[in-house]
């Protein structure tokens, strides 16, 4: 950048840039409006976030990130721990208990098989996932996204699973609630008629 | 936010909330893209913030963002110091430098006036202004926003400074290179069959 801004305004906004989907422009714009915050409140902004990349961490029984030993999932004795929902990531397990209905566990694989970034079993959870099979567990159940990735992961996981004797379950693949026939894709629709269920 | 959340986490996702154009959505993504960043990477990230806010300040001619005592424009004696060009922010004095075809120099009013917002004269950068034009000073270019507050903002400043002795100018207001003119708003229009120049 030219030489009329200064380096530390420049430092500032390299640093926003290097957020997902925050581009240059936007980047500059938030290190304007940073210098126009009260000093408590950059102090603020940048301590909390400091904070929370130190004091979180992965439970150590579902890999979800949490500030204590165990998860307030995990920690739950009224959640059915026979249950596991294995998911990609964190955001997911907020989105399924924002949802309800879900009383079981979870387990977060953070990330998904994927041989083209070179990412194997042993580089996301698994490992650890197939640790907990050997407690009292009666269901698995896979909560991938519907992408390729998420399949795979889906397959390779359910592969593994099954000579172990724990059912595998997969989520219901349909019409989104909501949503209108002529606007599906083809792979949905196909599914929702495979899929169909009795009235 | 539901307890299924680390309170770190939902700390630091309430802080890039704060930050202008990111709803709690986005912030929540920020906050788990920071968890996954290793931690020299983050403490970069809050340390040159924190650097900017602390070591940026108000140049003292032209109240520009700088960290030296003057800033690189005010310092530059290649500049025309007669000529100073009025804006409202710092990041309208990178968008006239990046333009290039001005060689004065500035003065950042840090706003603009707005009655509304009960925001004043004294409240803004124009004493500072007023202060300036004691020495050898012939042009001040008015180069506010088109908008209400910008017009008003010039046309005020204007006022006081006509008595001084000192030329006013104002930017052009016209078509905008490569629009069309099905698409010019008829203010635009008006101004441009207004201001037309002789071929």
């Amino acid at each position: 950048m030219a030489e009329y801004y200064s380096v530390p305004l420049v430092s500032a906004a390299e640093q926003f840039a290097k957020l997902p989907g925050i581009g240059m422009k936007t980047a500059q714009r938030l290190a304007y409006f940073m210098l126009n915050q009260p000093m408590e409140d950059v102090e603020l902004f940048t301590s909390e976030i400091l904070k929370a990349r130190k004091s979180v961490h992965c439970c150590k029984i579902c890999q979800n990130f949490t500030d204590t030993d165990q998860c307030s999932i995990c920690g739950d004795e009224k959640r059915d721990k026979t249950t596991i929902c294995v998911v990609e990531a964190p955001k997911d397990v907020s989105a399924l208990e924002r949802a309800g209905g879900f009383n079981g566990v979870y387990h977060v694989l953070h990330g998904l098989l994927s041989p083209m970034d070179n990412i194997g079993p042993d580089d996301i959870r698994i490992p650890e996932l197939i640790k907990r099979l050997s407690g009292n567990v009666n269901e698995v159940i896979m909560a991938t996204n519907p992408t390729v990735e998420g399949e795979t992961t889906a397959a390779y996981i359910s592969r593994m699973i099954k000579p172990l004797g724990v059912k595998v379950t997969r989520l219901a693949y349909g019409l989104p609630a909501g949503s209108a026939l002529e606007f599906a894709d083809d792979v949905t629709l196909q599914r929702a008629l495979e899929n169909r269920n009795e009235l």
